[in-house]
């Protein structure tokens, strides 16, 4: 690739677009066409915003716009009125802009999380019939193509290594398809071969890989497939992995080999599954955190890992896939995500792209639970995102019959009327080995709802819970003089794994806290909690209030969105336009660092401990009566 | 690379520099900084033209010229007095310019062909000491490097293969040192290495290749190699390389591999010779006939061997060495000079550049002998260059006792008094087992001074030559039927080599006719014929101008001028703006296909014919008085 920064660092003005009246705060540097799409009020083009098609003129009512040579081209006797294409215009301050409505409408589809996203991929296939060369007319094949696809209203930069391909493509005469990602020129074949137009887009979790295979005509999904990151036999987190690539360069090649090995996987299993050739992909959008992006990238994460935590890049990356080593189109593209900072990685960006989460009015709360708490709030008009160090804990690490989510652990518990319910992964038979993260935080919250652990933690002696006639006081145990509360012949979970968990969800809901308090917002106000990643897909949104974890809202507005990231990705390879907003994305947001926070400890304190349960929102009467237990035994 | 196309493909406009009142005719679409580097009248610059340094400031006395985002970024308040950075303002029709003196005046050394060239290398060193990252400033450790070099006054484009580099060189604090090869950031190393700067430039020829490692910082050749290139195993011409290529990709590819390991053998030898690493080489400049250029990329040349002739590109490239497989600097650049047509290649384009033949007011031609004729003539107001199609005879091919300019070649004769005098190549004892080309053409040439070849080529018969008592009758014999001359024991020149010589002489002859009949101009008014090539070294200027191979002006006006290419490459390696005019040389220059001329065959019949001695001009009367013994033997 070639890289070019990101955003122009200034401040955000207002733009303002007629006839609707609709207002944006935008970045400076931003282009009028994009501001429209921030401001939900897509402008016509066909070029992609490359000033090539002058399909998107606007007219400026208010403010500075310098016509460019584009507009020269396109709009000559229209400057005067104030006529300007848009992809060309960039804001420097305040605008009006009064922008035409689309003459056409392209094809939407509804994607992420509710998002109603314009089928607009960044790949193009464009047909030509370059006329055949004559003594007249000896421009070299290059040339030929690359005037020809000026022609067809596109702007094109090529790689050397495409002359191959032009001088295979033109031993015959007839028309060739260009392909184009984005103004690259990846691809000339013989013959017409729009039909076929594939792209993926790359979720590169540090513990799970998924692919999503799209028909980029249709946007529809023609394959998934997720494996095991192929890194975990080097270690089974970020941190393990960082260490091992601190060693030297050649554990980091290791690392970077083994993670395009995953991919390569993947794409060959969605490329079989829908019969679809490598060639045919010609471009993947990746996400992750900003560790895997740097080790995809053959890039040590050490900066990362030591003080004061900044990444080698942050910025997005247009990178050749036969550099990058995926099995597809050679000279495709592959388009890393951009990062917010060296804790709120690529993969944030894509969940806040596939929430909209700071393209709407309405105030929400994204969170994304793991080893590294992120954390993103706000709305269209202001947002923030930080990163909370939570420790192993939510990972199984560090609790003393802790696991990782595989057959054989508790992911769920229920204690009701004096009964353990277990939820294990696994088959029927299946024994129950120990507690994964969601099952220790349902574990945590139901003995919190049934009165055995109070506000800070301390779990019921067994003799207080028998003398109060607690039904389940035959499972408080004291091991190895702690006490502990059996949930299986093998799984106990003790005072310990408690002590362990606060101090985890103490860090998130610190983060979280600080996040709320830059904004100057409350929970009431809190229109959504989002719980992103897969780990927030199998928490329960009541045990993740009771504990703690996230602000007391209702439980109905705590909603789990899946894999958003991965969606995300899937929306910015559908639309070029997706793709603006995300790649914008990190400059529009304030970043808060915790450690940098003064008050920071004291209020990390003040979250080790439990909400009271009267303090939720919408707790039953009788939750909250058993609930009063604990104190009442105090 | 990212390519682009070159020129403005539109004509030529007329642009005016004050105070001199210099004009230059240049391709629209030219700069208005580089038309003043043509006109010979540099203007400061300290980023080569890129819109970021800001002091190539001039003022716009008349002619069109929109403000671009860079004047209002380093001119602003000066926009309405005219002021425009001359590097920004594209030249789009007539222009007079008033600009300033350059307040310093860099460096310059005589190069090439009697050029005075401004030692301004595209290769930059910026030392820069970028403030660690601390909590408030938590940019990362690309965007931190990229936004100094920006600081420094350079724009700055990067691949991602980049990034690594930066974070060894962060690793620890202190200065480090951003080398730029134009716009891109190929390397950032730790402390200050601007004591080390190196370039190379590359002649690949299709018989040999020589490399010349260049020290920027002083212009000082720090070492030269050449080679045999390796390819020559495959076959010792384009010819029958292109042949070889044609029977697929496999071929193809096995000849871009030698091509390369041709260059990598002598990048090892300068290397070694002048104690420099690879790293240390920042740039290649690469000249040689669009077929090398082909298969340096690993491009069939097919195309260029199969009518139309035309070439898969003749475009600049500018390309990462590590996707060249050059032995530098892995993301250095290698950058290909553009050709003219597909057998009027980069190499011709350098012999340009090195003579000045486009920029200065004396006419001149240019010669570069070999199977192929490549013609340049003209000077800064109008220029032609074509290609002639001159076979085998001038290497030796298709004549009895042919053979190569190795050991044992006859490369001289002079025939004085009815002497023989032959020289050979090898050491003294060498016995001649052949004529190379020089050797064939002035064996011709000295037949037609002694009288023993009339102006159709015939050769006189032995009887004839006794009778008139020639001293050299005995040496004419009959093989086979044909008559021949006795060069020496083993050598002979048959009356059959006589007319290939004369084919392919007359080949050329067209070309020369050509296109000095499409400029309109006459031998008396050609200031000097330059022949250039190796071959052109060895050939004597008398028996070029005898036989006929060149216009009949005075043979102190025939000068050979040596590798001019390699001095080309060398000159666009030590001077942006020599580059700048190398590569818009070719949208400057007529090209002229000698097939497409209706009276192609007409020409080349009466190109055949030796020309009259009494028509050379400084031919002495002795040497036309032995002449005449053919004429009158009749």
């Amino acid at each position: 690739m070639t890289g070019s920064r990101t955003g122009a660092g200034g401040g955000k003005v207002e733009i303002t677009f007629l006839p609707s009246g609709t207002s944006v705060r935008i970045p400076t540097g931003t282009t009028v066409f994009h501001a429209a799409h921030w401001a939900g009020l897509p402008i016509e083009s066909t070029c992609g915003g490359r000033g090539t098609c002058g399909k998107c003129g606007v007219r400026v009512v208010s403010g500075s716009a310098e016509p460019m040579p584009a507009d020269h081209r396109h709009l000559a006797g229209k400057l005067d009125e104030g006529w300007r294409l848009s992809c060309q215009c960039t804001v420097v301050g305040a605008m009006t802009i009064d922008a035409p409505p689309p003459s056409t409408t392209p094809r939407a589809a509804t994607m992420g999380v509710g998002r109603f996203v314009l089928l607009e991929p960044n790949v193009v296939k464009v047909l030509l019939e370059p006329a055949p060369p004559t003594l007249d007319d000896r421009r070299s094949q290059l040339l030929r193509i690359v005037e020809a696809v000026d022609e067809a209203g596109y702007a094109c930069r090529y790689e050397w290594q495409i002359v191959p391909r032009i001088a295979e493509a033109l031993r015959h005469d007839g028309p060739v398809t260009a392909t184009l990602v984005g103004d690259h020129l990846v691809d000339v074949e013989r013959g017409d071969t729009r039909e076929r137009l594939f792209g993926v887009s790359i979720d590169l979790g540090t513990t799970t890989c998924v692919c999503t295979l799209v028909d980029l005509r249709t946007g529809s999904t023609a394959s998934v497939a997720s494996a095991l990151n192929h890194q975990s036999t080097y270690g089974a987190d970020v941190i393990a992995r960082t260490a091992m690539a601190m060693q030297g360069p050649d554990e980091v090649e290791a690392l970077r080999r083994t993670a395009v090995s995953t991919v390569n996987e993947l794409l060959s299993r969605v490329r079989e599954d829908a019969g679809v050739e490598p060639e045919e992909i010609s471009e993947a959008v990746v996400v992750g955190n900003a560790t895997m992006l740097h080790l995809l990238c053959g890039v040590s994460p050490e900066s990362i890992a030591l003080a004061p935590y900044v990444a080698a890049f942050l910025e997005p990356q247009d990178l050749r896939a036969d550099q990058v080593g995926f099995d597809m189109q050679p000279l495709g593209r592959v388009a890393l995500f951009p990062s917010i900072g060296a804790y709120v990685g690529a993969d944030i960006v894509a969940d806040i792209v596939a929430t909209g989460l700071v393209r709407d009015p309405e105030l929400r709360l994204l969170v994304d639970v793991g080893t590294n708490g992120e954390i993103a709030c706000g709305n269209a008009e202001r947002s923030v995102a930080t990163a909370a160090p939570a420790g192993p804990a939510f990972e199984g690490g560090e609790i003393l019959h802790g696991m990782r989510a595989v057959d054989g652990a508790i992911e769920g518990v229920r204690l009701t009327d004096g009964v353990v319910e277990l939820q294990v992964i696994g088959d029927d038979a299946v024994v129950p080995r120990g507690l994964c993260g969601s099952g220790l935080i349902d574990a945590v919250a139901q003995l919190r709802l049934v009165g055995l652990l109070d506000d800070g933690g301390r779990m019921l002696a067994r003799e207080a819970a028998q003398e109060l006639g607690h039904p389940l006081a035959d499972r408080i145990e004291t091991v190895d003089e702690v006490r502990a509360f059996r949930l299986s012949d093998a799984v106990i979970l003790t005072q310990a794994d408690v002590r362990a968990l606060q101090f985890a969800k103490g860090a998130i809901a610190t983060g979280i806290e600080t996040a709320m308090a830059t904004l100057g917002v409350t929970a009431p106000e809190l229109s959504a909690v989002l719980l992103a990643g897969s780990f927030g897909s199998y928490l329960d949104p009541r045990s993740a209030q009771v504990i703690g974890l996230v602000p007391p809202v209702p439980v109905d507005r705590i909603e789990a969105v899946g894999n958003a990231a991965s969606e995300g990705a899937k929306m910015a390879l559908l639309s070029f336009r997706e793709r603006e907003v995300a790649w914008e994305l990190p400059d529009t947001m304030e970043y808060v660092e915790l450690s940098g926070q003064g008050d920071f400890n004291d209020r990390f304190i003040a979250n080790l401990r439990f909400p009271p349960l009267a303090s939720l929102p919408d707790l039953e009467a009788d939750a909250l009566r058993s609930a009063t237990t604990v104190e009442a035994a105090g």
